[in-house]
C-alpha cells in the first residue's frame, strides 16, 4: 500500500509544498532549527526558471538547469523529501491531502509558484504555448526545429511563413529574452542549417499590451531594450493585444493579422491554490492573501511565500510584490527566521523586500540591468547578467556545463542542442504509461 | 503540399538511408565526389550509441551524445539532408518511398542499423525495455529514478524488491556496461539519496544464455569481466535464459524466479529491412545479404552497410561481421571509395574488415579492452576506454561536456542528471501531437 512513510519525529513538523526558489531557501534555512522539515514537489528537481528560455531555443540542455532536490538536501538530516502532487488541505485537522496519502503538519507553507495565465481566453489557451516547465521548454525546442525541417518540404512562401513566424506575447523579461533568442536563431543558425530557406520568410514578433516593454524597469531601459530588439530584427508591437488565435492566425487588437503556428505566451502568470482553503483569501489572480509574516488570514500555522503569496502592506507595492525569484528567496529566508521566533513565542519580523535589481538579456553582447540604482546596458550588462545567472545556478556541475555551453556558443555562433527527441518506439509504451504521459 | 524538395542536380544522386556510423562516414567520404548526396534519417541527429547506457543510468545528458546532422554536414555543399521515415522502395523505378514523398535515386545505400530483437517472444517484447534510441534511454532514466521514489512509499520489503531489482538480459558489452552502471547506482547514489532504503533490497542481475559474458572477447577477458562484475555486486548468471516475463516476475530457464519490474533487454539485435526488397536476400535475422562490395544480390546500384548488411565472404566471420560501429564505419568508407571507382568504370575493391579491437567498461576504474592483440584490464583499460570514446564523440562541445560530467562524477561519486522529466501540463497537448508522441 502506498503511504507517505514519513518518520514520526518529536519535533514539530514543517511541511513545505514546492521546491522552487522560495521552498528550497526556506528549507535550507531550517537546517539547524528544532523542526522536522517535509519538502514536497511534484518533480524531483529544483528548476532554475530564469534560464528556461535558453532550453526552448536550443542553447542549453534541460538537465543543466535542473538540480535533483535530493542532491541539494542530502546532508540536511532534519529534512524528508517526497515526490508528490498535493490535492487538498483539511485545515481543521492539520492534514494535507496528496497523491501519496495524507500528511500531517504542524506548520504548512505553500511555495507552489505560478502557472501561465491566459486570462480566461480559452481559444488562446488551447493553441498557445506556455513556458513554465522543463518539459514545455524541451517540447518547444523540438517543435521549433521541426517547423524548420518541415518548411524545407514546402515551396509556397505563403505556406512557409506561418511555420517560421514566431510570436511572443508579453513584453516582460521572459518575452524579451525569448524574442532575442529567436532573433539569434534566425541570424546565426538559420543560414547555416537551412541555407535554402530565405531569411525573409521568418519573422519574430514581440507583442505587449502596455505602452512599453520591460514595464517594471525604468523608461530609459525600456527604450533601450526596444531599440536593441529592433536592431536584431524583432518586430516589437506595443499597446497591442492578441484578441484571437486559432493555431494559425493571430488577430491583434489593432485588427492586424499575423500568420503563425507558434504563439508563445508569457503575458501573465497566476497562482493555483490548493483545494480546501477559504475562498475569501484567494484573489482573482489565484494568489493567496498573506499578512506581513506570510501568514494566511485566519490561520496561525499556514503560510504562503513567493509567487503564490500576495502581500499588500508594502506601500511601494500596493498590488503585491512582483512574481520574481528574489521575492520568493527573501520570503523563504524571512519565514525560516519567523518560524523559529514563533516557536520561541517571540514576536515575528515583518517581511521587507530588498530590491536587488533586475536584468534581462537581449542576445549576444546585449542586456539591460538595473542594480544598485545603476542602469547598465550593452556588453557590461550582458557580462553582469551571465555572472549573476551562473553564480545563482545550483551545483558545480551545472555551473560548469552552462558556462561551457555559453563559451562555446559565443565563439562558434552555434547552438549545440538543436535535436528533436521524438517518441515512437513500440516497447516504450509501458514506460510512458508508468512514467506519466 | 509536402514534397522532398530536393534540388535537381546534373550529377548522379546517392541516397543514403540512415545517419548512424555507417551513413555519416559514407556521406563524409563523398564530400569531393562528383555526386549529389541525399542523406535521410528519421531523426535530425547522429546518435553515439556506445554511450547510450550512461544516459539511461543518469550519468550523461541525452544532448551530449547526440549531434545534429545539419551541424555535421553544414559545410558539405553536395549534401542534402531530409528528416524522413523511409517506407518502401520501388527498385524497378529507382524510387524510394518516404513519409515526405518519393525520392529518385541513382545509387541507394541502406545504413539503417538494427533494432532490439526479442526473438519472437511477444510477452517479453511487451514488458521488457529495449535500449536502442535516445528517448528509450531518457525514459529508462526517468523510470529508474521513479522506482526509487516509489520504493520509499512502501513498507513491505516484498513489495519493494520488485521495484529495486534490475535485470539485464544479454552478456554483451551493452549488458555488461549497464549492469556495471546499475551496480554503481546502488553503491554510490542509493545510500546518499535514499538512506532509508536498505541496500539489501536492490539487486542487479546480468543474465547470459551462453557460457560466458563478452563472448566475442577472449576467455581470459570474459573471466576477468565476470569477476569484476561480481566484485561490484552484480549477480551474473551464465548458461541461463529468460523464458517468461510478465512485467513483475521473470522465469529463468533454470526454473528460478526473479521479482522485478525492470527487465532491460540487450540480448540481441535484428535488421528491419524496408518493404519492396526481394525476400530471398533478407535473412531470418532481418539483415540483408550483400556481396563483398556491399551490393545487394541482383542489384548493381543498391547497397547496404553496417548492422543491416550481412556479408559472409570473410572466412574469419562465416556468419557475417559483428553488428558494431567499427564495421559500419569501415564499410561506409570503403563504399564511398567503390562508388567513385564504379562511376569511373573501374574495378571495385572488396571489403576487408580490420578489427581495431573492442572494449567494455564495468564501472569506476574498471574496464576490459582487447586492442592491437593486447589484453588490457582494470585502470589502464578504463583510461583507454574513456579516451577512445571521448575522441570518437562528434563535436567539441559534446567532448567537453562529456569530459566534465565524467571528471565531476569521478571526484564526487555523484550523478548529475538523475531528474525525472515528466509530461503533464495541459497546454502542451498540441505540441505533443505535432512533435510526435
Amino acid at each position: 500500500m502506498i503511504q507517505p512513510n514519513i518518520p514520526e519525529s518529536a519535533q514539530p513538523r514543517v511541511v513545505i509544498v514546492g521546491g522552487g526558489f522560495g521552498g528550497i531557501n526556506l528549507a535550507k534555512q531550517l537546517k539547524h532549527a528544532p523542526v522536522q522539515v517535509v519538502l514536497l514537489d511534484r518533480n524531483n528537481y529544483h528548476l532554475f526558471q530564469p534560464l528556461l528560455y535558453q532550453v526552448s531555443t536550443a542553447g542549453l540542455e534541460p538537465d543543466s538547469i535542473a538540480f535533483p532536490l535530493r542532491g541539494i538536501f542530502s546532508k540536511q538530516k532534519n529534512l524528508v523529501f517526497r515526490m508528490a502532487e498535493v490535492t487538498g488541505v483539511r485545515t481543521a485537522d492539520n492534514i494535507l491531502e496528496t497523491g501519496i496519502g495524507e500528511i500531517r503538519y504542524d506548520y504548512l507553507v505553500f511555495a507552489t509558484g505560478s502557472n501561465t495565465n491566459f486570462f480566461g481566453n480559452k481559444a488562446i489557451e488551447q493553441h498557445a504555448i506556455g513556458m513554465k516547465s522543463l518539459i514545455e521548454a524541451v517540447q518547444i525546442r523540438n517543435y521549433v526545429v521541426k517547423q524548420f525541417e518541415e518548411s524545407l518540404l514546402l515551396k509556397d512562401p505563403e505556406e512557409i511563413k506561418p511555420k517560421l513566424n514566431f510570436i511572443m506575447v508579453g513584453g516582460g523579461p521572459t518575452g524579451v529574452e525569448l524574442a532575442g533568442a529567436f532573433a539569434e536563431l534566425r541570424k546565426y543558425i538559420m543560414p547555416k542549417d537551412y541555407p535554402t530557406l530565405p531569411q525573409s520568410l521568418m519573422e519574430v514578433y514581440l507583442i505587449e499590451a502596455g505602452p512599453r516593454v520591460l514595464a517594471s524597469f525604468s523608461e530609459k531601459t525600456s527604450e533601450h531594450t526596444m531599440k536593441a530588439l529592433q536592431d536584431v530584427g524583432v518586430k516589437v508591437l506595443v499597446n497591442t493585444g492578441v484578441k484571437e488565435y486559432d493555431g494559425n492566425t493571430a488577430i491583434l487588437s489593432t485588427g492586424e493579422k499575423i500568420q503563425s503556428q507558434s504563439l508563445l505566451w508569457s503575458a501573465g502568470v497566476k497562482g493555483v491554490p490548493v483545494a480546501g482553503l477559504p475562498q475569501d483569501i484567494i484573489l482573482p489572480n489565484g494568489r493567496i492573501l498573506v499578512n506581513e509574516f506570510n501568514q494566511l488570514k485566519g490561520f496561525n500555522n499556514i503560510f504562503a511565500i513567493g509567487d503564490i503569496a500576495q502581500m499588500t502592506n508594502d506601500p511601494r507595492f500596493p498590488k503585491g510584490y512582483p512574481m520574481v525569484a528574489q521575492v520568493a528567496i527573501q520570503q523563504g529566508k524571512n519565514l525560516a527566521h519567523n518560524l523559529r521566533l514563533m516557536m520561541e513565542n517571540k514576536t515575528m519580523k515583518g517581511f521587507y523586500y530588498k530590491d536587488l535589481g533586475s536584468m534581462a538579456t537581449i542576445g549576444r553582447n546585449r542586456a539591460v540591468a538595473e542594480i544598485f540604482n545603476t542602469r547598465l546596458s550593452g556588453y557590461i550588462a550582458w557580462m553582469v547578467w551571465m555572472v549573476v545567472h551562473l553564480m545563482s545556478l545550483l551545483g558545480f556541475r551545472n555551473k560548469l556545463v552552462v558556462f561551457i555551453n555559453w563559451f562555446y556558443r559565443y565563439f562558434t555562433f552555434d547552438r549545440g542542442t538543436r535535436i528533436i527527441i521524438k517518441r515512437g518506439a513500440a516497447n516504450i509504451v509501458k514506460l510512458r504509461q508508468t512514467v506519466g504521459s
